[in-house]
């Protein structure tokens, strides 16, 4: 699968919500040279090749690499919150709803490894200002999990002694999936985010879960 | 923490498995460069120049980057390899042994976390004949695990319907503590350990885990 074939905004159109065209392509192009060969490793002459174009046509969309970098960056920590955020205000019990992020958390991660590990492993990477602002989602996302761990104890529906501990454990696990999972292996996404989402209501003790 | 300061093989002396003197000392100029800047935008004088050497120097020990990143790969391998049979082969329950296997294989994902994101993200880096060797490692590292699980169901002490998919997410786990991990955060590997112990005897509905 390439970067092309990755859905990130929509389902439907992948990198659909990147315009205009050629900044979309370019994109494309930046993910797919990071994942294979580093964030380090490529140079914006790289990219512009990739996408079919010169130098000078990509600075008119991204001013560095650092700039697409962050962009990717951006569109993929944003949707990884819009997951978790939509799971965390949905309606039913907190294993209903712990349930459901993991499921699309996890689908997420499968669905688009390619984004997933530029995402997740170049963060270093990321300019001072740019950085302090993916952490702060980060946080968020981290904070959507939690309140979904806290109601279940509270609702004395799970068992959890380390709430903190256990929602990196949950969010670790559905972001490692990005590192090992293979599109041509024996299990689908939906099938990885259903195994999981019975693994994580195991962790926090869910009843009848 | 540098490179210098983390155990691979013995737990005394770091990289003490590397002799002579300068092969080591370039070992761990590697494992920082590819972990800082990644493998493909490390050079061979960049190594040398970090371990105050010439790339002539360098050419003795090494004929290729390659087989740098080869030597790295194989020792975190090994050692992975080492933990998880020295637990499997353990006296004790199924549960008492998958607890031991994760908490040391978690305290040396946490204790070396920067040779562990060099060994995990740079597979495709390697040569394919080399690659083939560590997909051999990596495919008894799970056997290890899943022996346990097996074993566990056999006692009736566990109750787990996706033996290898769980193998899969208990090691998963295990490994992307390299990538979270920071050494001057709240949790010590030993904490780690413990509470990822708690949760994988949750996963596999251990009895009075």
């Amino acid at each position: 699968m390439s970067a092309a074939d990755e859905m990130v905004g929509g389902e439907d159109r992948p990198w659909g919500e990147v315009t205009p065209e050629a900044a979309r392509r370019l994109l494309v192009a930046a993910v797919e040279a990071f994942a294979e060969r580093g964030y380090h490793a490529t140079t914006t002459r790289d990219i512009a090749g990739r996408a079919g174009m010169s130098p000078a046509a990509l600075y008119i969309h991204y001013k560095t690499k650092e700039e697409l970098l962050h962009r990717i960056s951006r569109i993929g920590h944003d949707k990884a919150l819009e997951i978790l955020e939509t799971a965390a205000d949905a309606r039913g019990t907190a294993a209903e709803r712990l349930a459901g992020a993991v499921r699309s958390f996890v689908r997420w991660h499968a669905g688009h490894h390619m984004t997933a590990r530029v995402v997740q492993y170049e963060l270093d990477a990321l300019g001072e200002e740019h950085r302090t602002e993916i952490v702060g989602l980060r946080r968020r996302s981290d904070a959507a999990v939690r309140r979904i761990l806290n109601d279940g104890v509270a609702a004395g529906e799970f068992d959890v002694p380390d709430v903190p501990g256990t929602t990196l454990a949950v969010l670790s696990l559905c972001i490692d999936v990005a590192r090992w999972f293979n599109a041509q292996g024996r299990r689908t996404p939906d099938e990885v985010g259903e195994l999981y989402a019975d693994l994580v209501l195991r962790m926090v003790g869910a009843q009848g879960g």
